[in-house]
């Protein structure tokens, strides 16, 4: 099984655990909607590739671990695509969660997958109990004030905004937190796997600011041109589609070298490279690279 | 100091302690705009008189137990105000979050003060992990799926919902999670608190059924008769009034029969009489006793 399936495996036997016979069951429809969405899976795999590196002793913490943070993910998805903020009716080539279920639902829906985050740690981390509080902790940094996700896309509602504390609140600390949970819950230092989160959640920003501008509304599943549409900052508009190309090669250079000397870290390196390879494709960055300004 | 007053102080403090210099500063005025409304802090209040009849040794513990399920009961007043939900746009005699802050803010209020509530419990409870982790579990059961307070809002969106069920997660999880966490933040067993967190919930949102066919618009700081305008499931409309009234004394005398037999029950036991007298006076009861159809 690739990591890939791993993660979606298990997403697919977390959610289930936590749900009860009691729920409301559109409600729970509408999460599963949100959860079960063909995602690319980016921050569980992450989290799996750098518990693996460590040597990866509690493979259940790790895959919980890996869970909460794709959950903590979907919710703010839902919440995002709300007429509060992007009204975007398509996400991944279906109707967004209020588009099918309403925005009542939605609204629930990102709430209660947050929680649901927290208690699929708690169902699985009982047997390690310090590593389950600090993957808590972890977890709550990557979402809550003052820098985590939610603080992230405040920032848009803000009438100045300094960008690149703006991206690294709402894209890279979700990977931070991968990384660091990914570590931790093998019982590894955390803070040595933080660079690479923050260098991925970057080039992953930057990678999203390049493809909203080049468009690949197919490939995407969702509308192109809402940074510009939004008035939201991009990496793209701020350096030119050149520019922001060169940078986020630059990025998945510093994220390779971050990577700490342990005995897989080739294998995380090359998956690295490859997931690089899947966002922005080098053809693509050679027949844009000296665009220096936005078409 | 009361145990009011001792809310209101928790709460500034633990709010002042998660935030850092970098969080965006308009949500954190909506968040404090959120928290700070005076509110009647019943939630954490109750969580104190239970751990002080159980001997509170973790003050510093109970304290932010009862601030955690607080910003809870904050963050789904400000998204139950939203016009996804109850479209209000007052409440406690002020303009309600959204209105004050635009649609965008409040989601993001709520949310973070879902995340808020766990970082206040992580900050104050290492010193205690096993009562943290079980006091992390409480927190979300009262919230999240499947008969959390997420849950019983997610009923109003089903065509069929059980009113027992609806009320029961609606209001009765949080005052549940409030009497299990006083205790468990003092090292009691939580189980034996729980009939006294689910008679007084159950006896809240009667109350609240109550008030809002009697009218006390003034006094409640929101509009009244929602109940009917929204259809929602309502005991006063189910009972009629007079029903309502009688079945609210019930639930009271079922609270004061279930505070199990500890050294200061009694101080607890005055104080679910004289609360009950706060939310529906005699005056009130004995006026409309007999009236057994909504007017």
């Amino acid at each position: 099984m690739n990591l890939h399936q791993m993660a979606e495996q298990a997403l697919a036997t977390h959610f289930e655990k936590v749900l009860g016979p009691t729920a409301p069951p559109r409600l729970i429809a509408a999460m599963r909607h949100a959860v079960f969405s063909g995602g690319a899976r980016i921050r569980p795999q992450l989290c799996t590739a750098v518990a693996q590196a460590c040597g990866m002793d509690a493979p259940q913490l790790t895959q919980a671990a890996g869970v909460a943070i794709e959950m903590m993910h979907c919710a703010s998805l839902v919440h995002d695509d709300m007429p509060a903020f992007d009204n975007a009716d398509m996400r991944r080539g279906r109707p967004s969660v209020h588009k099918e279920f309403g925005e009542a639902l939605a609204l629930l829906t990102g709430d209660g997958l947050i929680v649901m985050s927290y208690q699929v740690l708690l169902k699985s981390g009982q047997s390690h109990p310090s590593r389950l509080i600090a993957l808590i902790q972890i977890l709550s940094d990557g979402v809550g004030v003052p820098d985590g996700i939610i603080a992230g896309q405040a920032w848009e509602c803000e009438t100045r905004a300094d960008l690149t504390q703006y991206q690294r609140a709402k894209t890279g600390a979700l990977f931070v937190a991968a990384t660091c949970a990914g570590a931790l819950s093998a019982g590894a230092d955390p803070q040595l796997w933080r660079a690479l989160g923050e260098c991925l959640g970057e080039a992953y920003q930057v990678a999203d600011d390049i493809r909203d501008v080049i468009g690949q509304a197919q490939e995407l599943g969702k509308p192109t041109g809402q940074d510009a549409q939004h008035g939201r900052p991009s990496m793209a508009h701020e350096l030119g589609l050149g520019g922001a190309i060169e940078y986020f090669e630059k990025l998945i250079d510093r994220a390779v070298d971050s990577v700490p000397l342990v005995e897989s870290g080739d294998t995380l390196r090359k998956i690295v490279r490859m997931e690089s390879e899947r966002l922005v494709p080098s053809s693509v960055c050679n027949s844009y690279r000296f665009v220096n300004a936005t078409p």
